[in-house]
């Protein structure tokens, strides 16, 4: 798809490998980004000496947002710090479900959320990426499902987006909604789509393995200016019987 | 929501019965619409007697469409006749999942398929409705996954458009796509999304037991015009341990 130079490991994809185990793991495998999740250390601060140590970078943080459950600003401003400590450019932003089945509701707390932490965020030099998951995860995970209303909410208040080809290719108007996007992705993650899907959070395939046509999101994604680290983010715990998962990555990708 | 003389049991929802069973059963309850699935009889003109002796109607028949498939053009010739034989003014499309990664490709096909059939359909007096599917079946059923491209193929070939609220809850252009589509609602359909959602296909809920805004959603179906049966359609195995089904379904609609 393009050089490997790109190639971050977003690491919910080894989540059975401690912090230090994937980034030797990495380093080893001549990945020279990753994108850790906060569950994944304690301190920030040693989890960014960790990775450093290893001769590596961080593409983003995972992840800040639930706007919509109770102490959401709090904890978003201490994930906005956890990135500044990291070194990650971006803090990914997937934004909560609708409480009591309205969605607007939800969609406008969202927005207020965002335009909260967006200060301080830019205080600590953290780009917010607003991630728009796939429609399948509105009731549990994010109330923003399109690409199209991620991007209207990016332009207005000043934010990213981040393209996941995962959450994103089956919409009919990708094409025309990328190739207004310049400027305002702030990461982009592949993985792909299995036929059949039977989990609906961790039945994601590896590059290759499904139906998505990675090779011509990439090619928008790249039209829309986008030049940074391309995250694989593969949720599936059938991955950790992968004798050599990092190999096959890196081929791949 | 409405007048439960509107109200349809779209017999997936007791795929369990028999159709001459489910007929019955509709009836003793009050029902007086049925939509049944093609697999659900062998004669066509026998299911129409079946029905139309319980004093019953026809709302639609699913289902046509799979236009990806090989042998499609003659399949849906055959399923226009069966909603012909049957009385159902309406033929429900569930378009066919993509062919090697092309959505584009796929897109193109369904659209010439639904081109050829509409003359013969309009020769049988059936109206072709092409009903989006939720993004999450991209892969194993539909290539049409949003209410607008849904509308854009209707507006243009001359066809109708099944307003699925399970399929397009998640929209955050439902209520502008809703107000422009006028006149080509041809059929609206119930259920619930379940939190959490463990199933793609058969993991749907009753009305009222998910977090789908239904009142909503029948305002704005009601605003565009639409005012034909509206099918409860629930696809969930669990629903056959269900002592008085029916019952419950009037009292939900």
């Amino acid at each position: 798809m393009t050089d490997t130079a790109r190639l971050s490991l977003n690491l919910i994809t080894v989540d059975h490998w401690s912090l230090r185990e994937a980034v030797e793991r990495c380093a080893a495998a001549g990945i020279e980004w990753v994108a850790p999740w906060r569950h994944q250390y304690e301190d920030a601060a040693a989890a960014a000496q960790i990775i450093s140590d290893a001769g590596l970078r961080v593409s983003s943080l995972c992840r800040g947002g639930f706007f919509t459950a109770p102490g959401a600003d709090e904890d978003n401003r201490r994930a906005v710090e956890e990135a500044a400590a990291l070194g990650a450019p971006v803090l990914v932003l997937v934004c909560g479900p609708p409480v009591d089945r309205d969605l607007a509701a939800a969609r406008a707390t969202i927005a207020a959320g965002i335009e909260r932490l967006l200060p301080y965020a830019a205080e600590h030099g953290v780009r917010l990426g607003i991630e728009p998951l796939h429609p399948m995860m509105v009731g549990e995970r994010s109330a923003i499902v399109s690409l199209g209303e991620a991007l209207t909410l990016a332009r207005r208040l000043g934010a990213g987006v981040i393209v996941d080809a995962y959450h994103v290719f089956w919409d009919p108007e990708l094409e025309p909604l990328l190739a207004g996007a310049s400027g305002l992705i702030a990461g982009f993650h592949v993985s792909d789509w299995l036929v059949p899907t039977t989990d609906l959070l961790a039945g994601r395939g590896l590059m290759g393995d499904g139906i998505i046509d990675l090779p011509r999101i990439a090619r928008l994604v790249d039209a829309a200016g986008y030049d940074g680290p391309i995250e694989v983010e593969v949720i599936n715990p059938a991955l950790a019987a992968h004798d050599d998962l990092l190999a096959v990555i890196v081929a791949r990708f």
